[in-house]
């Protein structure tokens, strides 16, 4: 008999009442008296347990399967019965149960608590608790969601390179890929690392952003989105920040800042609604035990128009608050997490676009305005986190971009396909980056990158 | 106005009939005469053109806009008029253009026919042309229609390491990830690369797959899949290898050699249903100008129940066959793509899974079959390429994998996680590997891997 994923007994269960079925999964607990007992069985397509009777009278290794320790793996046959006066809405009784690998003693999840900390050192084996379950149930269905919402506005998707000769933002912290023999690197006549000994024949590293090649695409296709691994190789421990992460770069031609801005909002929104309708348990559960405020904040984000200001305005709110911050906000500074949460949480209380950031803070290919002071940018700031999307109109005036280049130091040979694509038929275009980790993180209430990524890489760590 | 999607107006110009639209897009051609002209104008949304009907007596900017080079962005309002006694199905008569950012006569993929190996040299135009337009359309669609078909099963995506510290094959060539400084390498007492002051403080390299993450995943959630880039730092220059390419891989608990085989077969029916439905336009033109033999071939697919014989037999069969091959064909010996080729192509004229190889051609972690000589395997071969999958049943029983590893030599310390997954309730699992640039090389009939990854990377070459 094939065996039935517990996920689809729990969405019907009607449809099995009565009926012989087969169920696979790993112990969760289990509990029993002489004659008889009961298993919750767990095989991780749904966030509950299902409830299996065995009984001494029916069952020939009753006594074998009644002391099987916790996470042993079974195959159970038995009848699906409703119990409607019960706390669980159905159980099995058993009439054949298979060991199909048993656990031990030694298993490292028992029953009681264990500290993230803790389960972040078993990172093979921490899914199978009841948070981290719910989390990567949750990170694939949030992944899902975004395809869907790009896909059904015929956004195509596009794999940029993620080895890369070229640095995107100008100044990231990368990774150098080699084939080089470290313990005796080839070195040229004077002295310097010979690259045209190495697989690529030049100096390449992992991307931190896919950025501009979405852009080439972008030009072709008028909206493409990524959704890839992009490194920074940054020394800095915090819960935001890890050496891999998933980024989703869309980018839209024929696209202004505020496109940029409805497309970043309405996907916001699709993906906090399509996560609470397909599992509408493991959000349950993640407002009641890991943050109690989700709710709240995941409503207030869903149903309110996101606020939109400038830099400007924002720098004059923050000067005229009142309020102690840290730094000291002045027109010019890159606002910090403070100010940001300050802006979000306290004067707007909902999500808020920050726009036309001062040229001096932001990357070269932002498209400058009229002012030739500020930039066509735009960060989405939440309440609970700060900036979760960054974006930005594209500088698409070739003369204008190049100057750009000059002004931060950039060789304009390095770019020159990207310059190209100011030459033949440029055209304003638009586009934004969100950090994948960062927003499982607000949809789940989760307070550290580390665990909403099934192996995280971090500074010194990189296990598994 | 906002402008509405070519795409959109293609699959319901009834809709749009007599109304007033604006449409953004790049002059593909461009012909008129002294008083009226017609420009074919494409947006990448859709594989044809829109044909734009200019008039002097309409047009304001009339002369400028007949003189436009190719690959002018511009965007048109006007009204939308069914045809249906022309060629193309409705034109849009213009009211008003505006120039969004205009081409040039050096614009290097003018009209004529550019070959393959010119257009990989302008990676970041390449996308304009006809083919290379629809093959990443396709990919696009191919990417969400593997999503699709996971998701609908309950899969769980998981996003497995890029950067990691084992070595999956046991014998990859991998990439080595650094942050050290490569001119003044640190070395320790011995004269050793001291990896401590590295930024993981040890050995890493790029992943050559999944697997061993996903079967951790698949020992918690039962059927997981990854999608994601893997690579290999292997020197070989063919058509159908790149450094860099993405894989999927399902992993499935519970699960035997003939249930990867059934899922596998699934999938690839998903894939190529899913891809002619909403990409009709573009297979008919792989199937016109790329490859006449792919409907054929793909229908062939679409409509066979796959083939299934074990290792040995094949090696009968071939070795019966009277045919000449290059390699000679020996119980033990690995098969090369003519053996495969002839297979699928000339023995079964279908798909095949070739299965239970020996084991001292395959990895480590397949499971042993009863007879202590082969292991529970199975490739995929199709007609026109040969293998596409390969995958197996994996060992779950803990003293057999650790013997394996001994044999093959590997040092059970690194994998001190991997075999844990053995002793805290193992049991069956299955999977596979499929590459995702060959299943497009399949679908579109292109024959070079180069042409369906937007930037390809590969042996000295890590362009754009």
């Amino acid at each position: 008999m094939k065996s039935t994923l517990i996920k689809e007994i729990f969405r019907n269960s009607e449809n099995f009442s009565g009926k012989e079925i087969k169920i696979s999964g790993w112990i969760r607990t289990s509990r029993s008296s002489k004659s008889f007992g009961f298993i919750e069985l767990n095989d991780g397509s749904f966030f509950k347990n299902i409830q299996v009777v065995v009984e001494e009278d029916s069952l020939e290794n009753f006594k074998e399967i009644t002391k099987l320790p916790i996470s042993t793996a079974v195959s159970v046959e038995g009848i699906l019965e409703l119990t409607p006066e019960s706390k669980q809405p159905f159980e099995i009784k058993a009439k054949n149960i298979v060991v199909e690998g048993i656990s031990s003693s030694e298993y490292p999840l028992q029953k009681k608590r264990h500290s993230f900390q803790f389960l972040r050192t078993i990172a093979h084996l921490r899914p199978r608790s009841n948070t981290f379950s719910a989390v990567f149930r949750v990170r694939s269905l949030a992944a899902y969601a975004i395809h869907k919402f790009f896909q059904e506005r015929n956004f195509i998707y596009v794999n940029t390179p993620i080895i890369t000769g070229s640095d995107c933002e100008g100044a990231g912290e990368m990774f150098r890929i080699t084939t080089m023999d470290l313990n005796n690197v080839p070195k040229d006549d004077k002295g310097n690392v010979n690259y045209s000994e190495d697989f690529f024949n030049k100096e390449v590293n992992l991307t931190v952003s896919g950025q501009l090649s979405a852009e080439a695409y972008a030009l072709a296709f008028r909206n493409v989105y990524t959704f890839g691994p992009t490194f920074r190789a940054e020394d800095s421990n915090t819960t935001r920040h890890a050496a891999e992460f998933w980024m989703i770069e869309p980018e839209m031609a024929f696209a202004e800042l505020k496109d940029y801005m409805d497309t970043a909002e309405a996907m916001i929104k699709y993906v906090i609604k399509y996560v609470r309708e397909n599992a509408p348990e493991e959000m349950e559960f993640f407002n009641k035990f890991v943050d109690k405020e989700l709710f709240n904040r995941l409503n207030n984000v869903a149903n309110s128009e996101f606020g939109r200001i400038t830099y400007t305005e924002a720098v004059d709110i923050l000067k005229k608050s009142g309020e102690k911050f840290e730094y000291d906000v002045e027109w010019g500074i890159d606002l910090q997490t403070e100010h940001e949460r300050y802006l979000t949480e306290k004067v707007f209380k909902k999500p808020l676009f920050v726009t036309d950031y001062p040229k001096d803070i932001k990357a070269f290919y932002m498209r400058m305005n009229d002012d030739n002071k500020t930039v066509a940018a735009a960060d989405l700031l939440v309440p609970g986190i700060g900036e979760i999307i960054g974006g930005s109109q594209r500088e698409e005036r070739l003369d204008i971009l190049e100057k750009r280049m000059e002004e931060v130091g950039l060789n304009k040979e390095d770019y020159w396909w990207y310059l190209e694509l100011r030459k033949y038929g440029s055209t304003k275009h638009a586009g934004y980056g969100l950090g994948f980790e960062r927003l499982i993180m607000y949809l789940t209430g989760m307070g550290n990158i580390r665990d909403v990524i099934p192996f995280p890489r971090t500074p010194g760590s990189a296990e598994f």
